[in-house]
């Protein structure tokens, strides 16, 4: 599947490296491509810089969001949630048409420090507020409860005895992300529904990050038991 | 150990009468005996009216909030969580003081309808509002990520393997909050830290909420895999 994975951080580099590695043909999509390849400082938590891992991986493709949005018949929603929107807008309503938009990103607000509070909540969340103002797009939000390491190896948590969440309003898109979500190990896949189930799974952030705290690793997950 | 369950709904006759069972000197405390005795009506779940419920179980003594708060060691709070902080009024801050306050309630708002939302969330929590209006309780968050059943058997959901979160200031009111629950059946009691972690516990509920929908049951529960 021709893939473009909008955002160059942690998750963007987790979900492209891994998707290229299983075949699909990757395009990173980033505001701008000359600056984002040149970025060789480490991310803070020990992440190399774009750059050197782009020059590490020549199969994925680095492009424009519009470039990327245009040639890909998956769209991966990987940039930070206080700037998705504008991401989003740079590649283009007309390159998000029709296309699946999974949505991975949280709406977290650090600009008053640690932990950081929610954007959108309770009444709304990030996914619908894209799925408003891309109403063509078929859009999916998922992966956005764990963190990027699990995301793409699942298995390495308990054997990958947990649950990964989708929510969204097209049946079609969200069968296209369940099975990518397969080949990436995922095996407890709940469907909550429409796209306004991200509510709940948003507000779940402030709760993990807490449990980041608690546990002094970002390799746990949550599991719905029944 | 002399309990006081304030609230006389589905969580409050679960943890009294359980407490009970178990062999703890237990009242439940509401604002008005004679009106929560001569209540027959089932509940929208079908459970019984408080009046039955409470001449089924002669063991478990009916007091106001006050005299119930007076005479207790622990006290649980399991008003309805738009109503918390005027019960707790009523139960009186000298019945609160140095007492354990396990609070188990949800700031819920129902006023818009289905689904409910949060009255206070993300910078704030129903646990702390009390542990401010009440500085001299020694609050614990617990139980409230979890259907009534669950909290007194969680046996009965994947043979209790699943996560029963704690949260307070007071490490001594913890101890005695996580034997209580052990009591129940607890297994993995997992510890936030201080009070505000009410904040991700509280900010559960949209995601418990939804899963109720999604399975159609109650009976299911979070497990944090590590």
């Amino acid at each position: 599947m021709r893939i473009a994975v909008l955002g160059t951080g942690m998750v963007g580099q987790a979900i492209a490296g891994r998707c290229a590695e299983l075949g699909h043909a990757v395009t990173v999509g980033t505001r701008d491509v000359a600056a984002a390849t040149a970025r060789r400082d480490r991310d803070g938590m020990g992440n190399p810089g774009f750059g050197d891992w782009s020059a590490a991986r020549p199969e994925v493709t680095i492009a424009t969001f519009s470039d990327a949005a245009a040639g890909a018949e998956l769209i991966v929603n990987a940039t930070s949630g206080g700037a998705s929107l504008a991401a989003l807008g740079e590649a283009g309503a007309e390159n998000l048409a029709n296309k699946v938009l999974l949505d991975v990103a949280n709406p977290l607000d650090f600009s008053a420090g640690m932990p950081p509070t929610l954007l959108v909540k309770d009444t709304d969340s990030l996914a619908e507020q894209i799925q408003r103002a891309f109403p063509t797009a078929r859009v999916v939000k998922s992966l956005n409860t764990m963190n990027a390491t699990i995301m793409i190896h699942p298995e390495l948590v308990a054997g990958g005895h947990h649950t990964t969440f989708v929510a969204g309003d097209d049946s079609g898109a969200k069968a296209t992300v369940v099975s990518l979500l397969w080949e990436l190990g995922h095996r407890d896949i709940l469907d909550l529904g429409a796209i306004s189930a991200a509510r709940g799974t948003e507000m779940l952030l402030p709760l993990w990050l807490r449990l980041f705290g608690t546990l002094g690793t970002p390799a746990f997950q949550f599991a719905v038991v029944r």
